[in-house]
């Protein structure tokens, strides 16, 4: 019996370039494509094709020697990858600006993001539909999570309450944070932060603008 | 005569740290404290020593041997290697939730931004106060940036417009342009673009989140 090929580990560098291949991959399909070379993939996204190749290579074999990538197959074998074959079930903490900007992002449900309910502590907003339904009140969050199955917290509240939330939001059993609050982030394993750092964002374009 | 010393090239992974570094530097100020430890340093920012030490060695000599860094010092150093030493006028295109949100964003002015105007297309919102005086007409935009120094672009409209919204605003002068619209934004050298792409941070938390 042959054994299984052991998985290579992913390059945490190679995951969001899969994102933006399918990204790509997408609209190449709304405007008709149904193949694509590696070569006409890798100009899209603005790469080269050993990288897209090799990027793909840990995840099995899509392409087609001579031919190239059938676009949708591709796309759904991304998703995959991805984990975007399925529903996520998405609450946001925070109904504020930002929070409301992100429930009302309309990229967020076409790529598999259910968005499930939106909390605040503020009485004026609390009850309001700010793109999710009803907000609910930050006090019910560990209740909800429980009588409800949810994936992912998105964390948009203000720095100072945002470390005690996602402490909340883990221990009442979520297993996944993004978190936009300016702090860095932390939960206990087996629980996933990812950070959105806006400042860090703008001090780094200050960096390339200054030594240009 | 002793020769400068040639300049070693800046790892791009090093920026983003260094102003993690300023950004925790300046919490401990808060807090009281003038003097810490790379040790110390690290273990407040979730690093290692060595690593603060390798970031900190491209621009020069901070610490003290046996006292650590000065915590003043190294913020103001930090600041200048960054570019934060001095104010970037800044615009925001797309005066919309995420351009609102953006707009009154807290640790935007407090790190040297200076954000001097707001444009949008849509008549309702022109005129208006979103965080940086009334709104301006998208149409005027070449004629705002001709006659004011703008160092910044920050895009916040839809996807359909943005790459067309930097091609005028870098034609018209602005260097560089901080991209929230889910497009893989392009600009003629010099001009800077980064991009900051939600669905690319939803899908990378997609992969962690079912590769769990």
């Amino acid at each position: 019996m042959p054994r299984a090929r052991k998985k290579q580990p992913v390059p945490s560098a190679t995951v969001p370039r899969l994102s933006q291949y399918l990204r790509q991959l997408q609209e190449l399909q709304a405007r008709g494509t149904s193949t694509i070379s590696s070569r006409q993939l890798a100009e899209a996204v603005g790469t080269n094709p050993a990288q897209i190749r090799k990027d793909l290579s840990y995840f099995g074999e899509f392409g087609i020697r001579g031919v190239g990538y059938e676009v949708e197959h591709l796309i759904n074998e991304l998703k995959k990858c991805l984990g975007l074959d399925r529903a996520w079930d998405t609450i946001i903490i925070g109904a504020g600006k930002l929070g409301t900007a992100l429930a009302r992002y309309r990229g967020f449900g076409k790529q598999g993001f259910h968005l499930m309910a939106m909390f605040d502590t503020s009485k004026a907003v609390i009850g309001k539909n700010r793109g999710a339904g009803p907000v609910l009140s930050t006090s019910d969050l560990e209740k909800y999570i429980r009588r409800h199955h949810v994936d992912i917290a998105i964390v948009t509240t203000p720095a100072a309450v945002a470390q005690t939330i996602i402490d909340r939001a883990v221990a009442a059993g979520v297993p996944s944070v993004l978190n936009f609050a300016p702090i860095r982030a932390q939960a206990k394993k087996p629980a996933i932060v990812r950070q959105v750092d806006l400042s860090t964002e703008l001090m780094t374009l200050s960096y390339y603008l200054k030594n240009r």
